[in-house]
């Protein structure tokens, strides 16, 4: 399910988060139907739809489980704390550049009430929550490592699918703008990193972390790519909203 | 993922919901690598260590997630907010038996530290924390649903793992002896859903949950198989505490 | 503020622990504001009503802050786990009572909107979730162990107070059944008190914790008699809705 | 208990909280014991050590409960939540000041262990938490509306302790440097109330957090008065650990 470390191999640096890393997305790429899906071409505004209502949905929470993982530390690593509470607040309100992504696309209009997160969506949001609350503070660390450096692996899928649905500027304003916002996060989350992960369970749960949250996210954008084929065949009415405009 | 339901399909009581029940478990009996390798037959208690190691983790939280149902609720359902607190009364150190039973295999010893939770016992922990804390509060009733009245489902798989094993009493007490404990559970959790569900909402959040939930576990029985192949492939040190007395 | 102990006093059984409780009710009653008004007699249901309104308030946090007792601990002791919830779920609507009291008063209607607690309310609310989910997990039984046995120390103001205002018993269903199922609580919270207090520390932070949360609540006290006194004088709108029957 | 606005008074604007806010301090300055008892100048370092040992439990939370507002709010106060979380940023890691004043004393050694905070400090942390996490999100700032800036204040108080103690720089660096870092925040207070406080409602609740939340800093210190006394009086062990190397 992750990639499974061998025995022999411990993580000590962050070189060797980036190979992990590496390795997931290329997996992840070649392998998750919702990613050879947008390679393929064929789909409509209403899929990317599904996808920034869902993306909305889960980008809300987190400011919300960023902080918490400082609000509920015992311990003493004060610069981590203030990296988790500036984070939360750099990271407040970005859903609704996935809402007006979404209004943008002319499916519906900005009075429009989203359906609740899609079950995929809630098990990412609550492994989230978790991982911000319970076992080591460092671990969230691994979410944030691949969250806000994941230009560089999705740049083909976005472009393909700018094309295909003819996107403008202000249609993706999250996924475009965010990634130079997330530049700078980027870094500060290595240098988060190398500060502050010292001892071998820092790495571990940190890559461990990484590796989950990074499945949780792509098995969301399987739920999408199900959903709306679920849409097309009238199969169900979960995000019959998106149809207004849809060339159905 | 989830068993959708046709937009025609709305689930009104419990009938359905049973139904609904019945489709998800054959579906997991038929098509999930750990249930056709229970039946397969190829095993020894190592594997059935990692499940009750697992299982120690995920049912130390349920009275938990119980209660907070009713703590967070700001609404009126003081009958349902006593089951809840009954429920999770009831639940209370039931982890326990999974421990010991973990101890009488005689793979390990009782002073034994466990791994922390599997990943994908922690996506599972975590959903069930979110379903009990935001959105409908009946919605967990989805979990208990499935989670109390099992044993009907893994009957077949339980006669093949106690013969495989040679299993006695005293290291089932988590499956068997909460079985007896669980019927009871079971017709008070019927009556719940009875008594509460009255919105087509209460309904449809309470079957999303039951089959995400019953997926979830799914999912962590797939992991304790897969971790099982790497302890025996020496692939994996995170059971390793478990090679004591195996006939490896 | 509170009884302090002295150095060479040290808690170590309940009957030391009834004494201090003893003390701290007899300073209340002699010098408390309210205790002092109640026995003078000289005032309408208003007073009573306001009493109840604030009573309402923090009544129905006190299962929600039971039950976080158990689901924050981490420690081993189940079967206090289980008092929490038994008792949360005996506290559960608890709070109605005290609104059916409040209406029967024929002040206002059942379909009032209360005013937010009184500040002197949320402050006793606040200290109550503070040792529920902070610190030693066996000191909150210091609040029930008065709560929950306090009819043989406010019965002569009761009784005062019955007489006043001509109540009867549709009017006093939360002091007076409750003052019946809490003989068996105060039994359990005797029982809970003697198997788990062990420590010093035990029994010093739950007299803490007796002493701190009595006073808090006196001072609630005072505070409902300051805005009685408002309220006639037309100081305050803040219990307005209450004036609607008195006989002002 | 706090000053009461007359019905016809209602505040509509930050020049009557300023208002409230000074006769609210002028009143604890004339009356509060602690603040005559400072003034007197009848005390050693041990009084100034309770009161830095209190100060490093309550200001501990101070980010937490700062965060949890935007955590827990559900609205679209975007700049709110943002001035939360950079708010808590700022604040984390004060508590480190309080104590480093405390070592600085020279009455105990940085490896001592603390008593926990004192029943007056945990009244005042759970209130701070139970208005940033129920109720008008805004209320909060209240509190932040005399901490941050409340050096006008008690100037004369610390002037009369600086010279009665002899403190030099490292030993005031909670309350002077803070005083310093704490300008920006109170400009900061300011902007955050005159931009997002709109109805009644958040004027009020503002308003009755601002003065509650100071009355209980106010018990808080006359209980380290009453402590400074009764370990004075070797009538309590709580802050034996400051005779060290005290005059007495």
């Amino acid at each position: 399910m992750t990639t499974a470390l061998s025995p022999q191999q411990t993580i000590t640096d962050i070189t060797t988060l980036r190979a992990l890393r590496d390795e997931a997305w290329a997996s992840i790429l070649q392998n998750a139907p919702w990613a050879r899906f947008v390679m393929a071409g064929d789909y409509d505004r209403r899929f990317y739809g599904i996808y920034l209502t869902e993306t909305f949905h889960y980008v809300k929470h987190n400011p919300k489980h960023q902080a918490l993982v400082a609000v509920q530390a015992t311990g003493q690593l004060w610069s981590y704390y203030r990296f988790c509470y500036e984070h939360a607040q750099e990271e407040t309100g970005h859903e609704m550049m996935a809402f007006n992504d979404l209004i943008n696309l002319g499916l519906t209009s900005d009075s429009v009430t989203l359906p609740p997160p899609h079950p995929a969506t809630e098990v990412f949001i609550g492994y989230l929550y978790r991982v911000s609350t319970e076992g080591n503070p460092l671990r969230r660390l691994g979410y944030s490592f691949w969250a806000e450096d994941s230009y560089g692996y999705i740049g083909n899928l976005m472009k393909k699918i700018t094309q295909q649905l003819a996107l403008e500027a202000r249609h993706t304003t999250f996924l475009v703008s965010h990634a130079n916002i997330d530049e700078k996060h980027a870094e500060d989350v290595d240098k988060a990193i190398v500060q502050n992960c010292k001892k071998p369970d820092d790495w571990a749960s940190l890559a461990e972390v990484m590796q989950t949250s990074l499945r949780l996210q792509s098995a969301m954008l399987d739920a999408v790519l199900e959903e709306y084929q679920a849409l097309k065949a009238n199969a169900s009415d979960r995000y019959r909203f998106l149809n207004g405009g849809a060339d159905t």
